[in-house]
C-alpha cells in the first residue's frame, strides 16, 4: 500500500492522483488517499513550526476557507467506501483543474459526486449532518501529515517508509510511460546516495 | 561542459563537487565551477526578490562574512588556471568539511592552496593585491546565478540547459555508482513528465 497526501487546490496533486490511478488500473498498485491542507501548512500563524500547528484547518468555518469544503466533501465520499472515495477524488480534481469549477461551491462537490456515481442523498447527508465527524477525520489526516513532515502535495509514502514530494508538469500519455515515471521516482527515493532533493529552478 | 554552482559552506555542494571530480576522472566529464553565495541569496534584505538582490556579497568586508574570504580565495586560485582552481576548490571543501577548518581563517585558504600545489606567493598576491578584480569576478558569477534562478548548492546546469539543485547525503563509493547516481539525476532532469521537484521531508 502506497500512501498519497493531496490537496484539491494543487495541480501537481491532481497529476499525482491521475498517475496513481493509471498505476492502479494497469499495475495493480494500491493507494491510500490522505488529505492535506496547504492552507493550514502555509498559514502565517503556523510559521514558527509548520509541523506543530496552532491554526487548524479542520476547525475553520467552511465559508472562510478555499479548500475546507472540498476536504470535508472528500471525507463524506469516503463514507461510501474506498472505491467511491477514489472516484470522487479524481472527479473533484478534474472538475476543479479541467472544468475550472470552484472548490468553494457546493454545486462542484455535487457534480463530482454525481460523476463518481455516489449515493447522492447519502453524500449530502454525511456532508451536512455528520460534519463534526468528518472534521475529526480530517484532523487525523492532517495530524498524520505533520508527523511525517509532509510539506506539499502530492507526497507519496512508499511501503519502504521512504517518502517525497513529487512535482511534475506533464501527465504520462501511456501506462508504460506512467510506470517508467514512477520507477524513476522510486529509484530516486531508494538511491544509496540518500538523495534528499532534486529541484529545478523556477 | 556542465556548469556547477557551489558555496564552500554547503556540505551538499562539497559532495556534489566530489561527485563531479569522480566523473571527470573516470568518465571524462568537464565541469565549469561557478561561485554562489548562500549568504547573499538568503540575506533578509534580499527577501523581496532573491534573484534581484540589493545586498551584494561581493561588496561586503571580508571580516563580516562567513564565506566571502573563501570565495575570493577560490577566485585567486582560478588565476592560476582551471586545473589549479579545481584542485583548490576540492582541497578547501575538504579542509572545511573534513578537517573542520574555518572558512574565515586565512590560514585555511593557505592550507588548501598548499595542498593543491598552487604557486603560494602568487596566490597570496592575487588574494590581497588584486582583491578588487576578484570581487568583480565574484559579482559576475553571482549575477549568472541570479539569471538562472539558482537557489541552492550544488546546482548543476547541463549542456541541454536543464538545471537542478541536487542534494544527496552519501558520496558513491565507486566510479560505477557515481555514474549511476549522475545518470539517475540527469534522467530526472530530462524526463518527459517535466519533473520539477522530488524532495523528501526532513
Amino acid at each position: 500500500m502506497i500512501t498519497v497526501f493531496f490537496d484539491f487546490s494543487c495541480p501537481f496533486a491532481w497529476r499525482g492522483l491521475e498517475l496513481a490511478e493509471v498505476l492502479r488500473q494497469h499495475e495493480g498498485f494500491e493507494f491510500e488517499l490522505l488529505h492535506f491542507s496547504l492552507e493550514q501548512h502555509n498559514h502565517p500563524e503556523n510559521a514558527a513550526n509548520r509541523f506543530e500547528p496552532t491554526w487548524f484547518a479542520h476547525q475553520q468555518p467552511t465559508e472562510e476557507s478555499k479548500t475546507l469544503l472540498s476536504l470535508l466533501g472528500s471525507l463524506a465520499a469516503k463514507q461510501q467506501g474506498a472505491e467511491c472515495h477514489r472516484a470522487f477524488v479524481l472527479e473533484l480534481f478534474r472538475a476543479h483543474h479541467q472544468d475550472r469549477l470552484s472548490l468553494r461551491d457546493p454545486e462542484t462537490l455535487k457534480t463530482a459526486a454525481q460523476r463518481a456515481n455516489l449515493d447522492l442523498p447519502r453524500f449530502e447527508y454525511d456532508l451536512h449532518e455528520n460534519r463534526d465527524a468528518l472534521r475529526e477525520e480530517l484532523k487525523e489526516d492532517l495530524s498524520d501529515a505533520c508527523r511525517l513532515k509532509v510539506f506539499g502535495t502530492p507526497t507519496f509514502v512508499l511501503e519502504s517508509g521512504d517518502a517525497a514530494y513529487f512535482r511534475f508538469r506533464e501527465l504520462p500519455e501511456t501506462p508504460e510511460t506512467a510506470r517508467a515515471l514512477w520507477d524513476l521516482y522510486t529509484q530516486v527515493l531508494a538511491s544509496e546516495a540518500r538523495i534528499e532533493t532534486v529541484k529545478k529552478p523556477r
